[in-house]
């Protein structure tokens, strides 16, 4: 089963808003099965809309509209839809009468333009599921010898949700006769580049490509995240559900066995959340004692939810003398080893916590007292042992900041992790 | 002219990340006058991306492609362009010495699988800005018997902006033959909605749309932009430089004049810019007491490169105890206008500063002591004086967080400009 989404707006190619509907669609088919080879943006343009939807429905057996379903002049989805379909637009009388009374039931007088709303093309149905004043339109029908199906949503996210979930894939899972499920893991991990990453793991990729699919299978992605890391993504296929977590049990075995130590967690979490896990599994307080990167350890810890279970506060030490007044640190060079030892000290002393991270170095775009850009110094300290490790980045401030962020909570949690 | 946008990646398609190149690209192209009436995404194979590309060619005069440079088995772009092209890929060598440059003169060796960045369809070129270690493709050719150009981008958006940026929006330019010139100018705003905006403007837009604009002329855009606001774009075209200039004055002028007060900035200024470069005009230091922020504003001032002119410091003071200890707080209520008064003024005693933002409260999700998540107390400290503001929002806790931390530098930015 295969099914194209095209999105409808011209705002969307001006890149006014950006098209999440797509996105959304395609994760939900991927979850069920279902492949989605092409999604398409086309703006509010007929001659336009009825290529995209003709092109669509030659390579796909459903085709999923977002957009134009409104009661303004721009909303034309429904007249591309009748032109595909080679028929007229007729007012639904029941469907007049669902809008109508959405508008009277809230006391309101329903405007003339709404009235196109209740238009659809002749042999087609309105979506049962209407969360809104503008309903989906689905129609069933033979498009140069074979059955196709074309659904409209509008536009609107959360009314599209609901017909995508409460009809939509159903009755696409209906007309596909594919019971088979499919679900994914992904293995966040830090410490390789992607290039590396697809070096390492090349033979496990060589081996899954060479086992038979026929009836399902697994496929390994990797996904470059920035600060976030690289994600390797594995996606199985199989009967049921209890097939399907078989496979990816299996695969995320394998996939550790290979490159276990830098895999810091799975799916939803992230380097702080895992983290103040671990602070919180230990009963350890934390706190952080930022110069170079300023607050950003700091405000990704408290991002997460319940952070303060574990994290006390922070210092965020940037003028030379805050270091000495806060942090009781040396009144040495302020990027260097003696320093972010004694900031990282500092922090555990001044906020009364267990654990620390520390930062200092030079961020750019210029060099600092003849120390190049780049140059970082980060240390960890657990219940009063201090680590240090210096850091050489060649990027320019903003990836200095952020790979310096992760790459020190990550040296805490290989730390955490031995406890 | 007209520039299709073909987006690469599976992962697009499935909805593991959302595809914001095309919207980014869809946006720099209108700005210039270029139609982008087709987006497309793709995922990682050869025969629909070439075919999607194919289509875009008969379509388009030109076609941008993202993602898909990379150095691993997924990255096939370069093989459907040769292909599109009926050409050969071949290595670069000049192409393959940056590369290889690139990873020793960071002390690493480069992976093998990175020699493959170096293969580019013979006839075609690398775009000459390079900034990270997947170049970027250009290639002019005759495509059933007119002259298309087809541009290769990596899918990372900060390179590709450089790409577009640095190089094919001018080249498209060029060959557009149009010599009138466009140029645009961004009024940075906070503290209004966008169907607020969208109304005080009406009448400013009513009289763009009826004044004449076949030699050029002038149009306004806004752009939602979440914690950095509304932007209010003015695009002018006209002959040249000294006309364009003439239209933008003008027009930035007219819109002032109806929303001067909640502009705070022009293009690539931001909130935390405008505050440290108002502190350093006036010889002010800053420093910065978060609870709810948790860091977020500290990292988003040392964010701006030579921001330690004025910025010394700033204190995350999470627990409560921590407030009593470094800020010399009260022992009352966390989450109380005489606890963030207190924060401010310790602020700028403990951290040495003339000036300081303050923030406590609920981020959520959960009620915190009986008091709602988006109960926010921020406070300004301006050479000893401080101001208090109560804010409500019923947002999550990201969208909180990020309101907070501009709406107290817009209201700190307020106070400096009376000085």
């Amino acid at each position: 089963m295969r099914c194209e989404v095209v999105a409808v707006g011209s705002e969307l190619l001006l890149g006014q808003i950006a098209d999440t509907n797509s996105s959304w669609i395609g994760q939900e088919l991927a979850a069920v099965g279902i492949d989605s080879h092409f999604q398409t943006k086309v703006g509010d343009n007929l001659t336009r809309m009825v290529e995209v939807i003709t092109a669509a429905l030659h390579r796909s057996d459903a085709v999923i509209t977002t957009g134009g379903l409104g009661p303004t002049q721009d909303d034309i989805t429904r007249d591309a839809i009748a032109e595909v379909l080679g028929v007229d637009l007729a007012v639904d009388d029941e469907l007049l009468a669902t809008i109508e009374g959405m508008w009277t039931s809230s006391g309101r007088t329903m405007p003339a333009n709404n009235r196109l709303q209740a238009r659809i093309p002749v042999g087609a149905s309105a979506i049962p599921v209407q969360p809104g004043t503008a309903p989906g339109i689905v129609a069933t029908f033979d498009f140069h010898g074979e059955t196709k199906v074309l659904y409209a949503v509008p536009g609107v996210p959360w009314e599209m949700q609901e017909m995508m979930t409460g009809f939509i894939i159903e009755d696409l899972m209906d007309r596909s006769g594919d019971t088979s499920i499919i679900r994914s893991r992904t293995l966040r991990t830090w410490g390789q580049s992607e290039s590396g990453l697809a070096e390492i793991l090349a033979d496990e990729i060589a081996r899954l490509d060479e086992t038979d699919s026929s009836n399902g299978g697994v496929t390994l992605a990797f996904l470059a995240s920035g600060m976030e890391g690289l994600k390797v993504r594995i996606t199985a296929k199989g009967a049921n559900e209890t097939v399907v977590t078989a496979l990816l049990d299996d695969e995320e075995a394998r996939v550790r066995d290979i490159i276990g130590p830098i895999v810091f967690g799975l799916d939803d979490q992230n380097m702080e959340s895992v983290v103040l896990d671990l602070c919180a599994s230990h009963g350890l307080t934390l706190a952080t004692a930022e110069s170079l990167t300023g607050g950003l350890i700091a405000q990704r810890l408290t991002a997460i939810s319940g952070s303060s279970k574990a994290f006390r506060g922070g210092v965020i030490t940037y003028a030379t003398d805050v270091k000495t007044a806060l942090l009781n640190a040396p009144d040495g060079p302020s990027v260097s080893e003696e320093m972010v030892e004694a900031m990282a000290r500092g922090a555990c002393a001044t906020l009364g916590a267990d654990v620390s991270v520390a930062t200092t170095g030079v961020a750019g775009p210029d060099s600092w007292e003849g120390i190049p850009p780049g140059t970082v110094w980060v240390a960890t300290c657990v219940n009063g042992e201090v680590e240090t490790h210096l850091l050489r980045y060649k990027f320019d401030r903003t990836r200095i900041r952020n790979f310096t962020t992760i790459t020190v909570l990550n040296l805490l949690r290989q730390r955490l992790e031995k406890l």
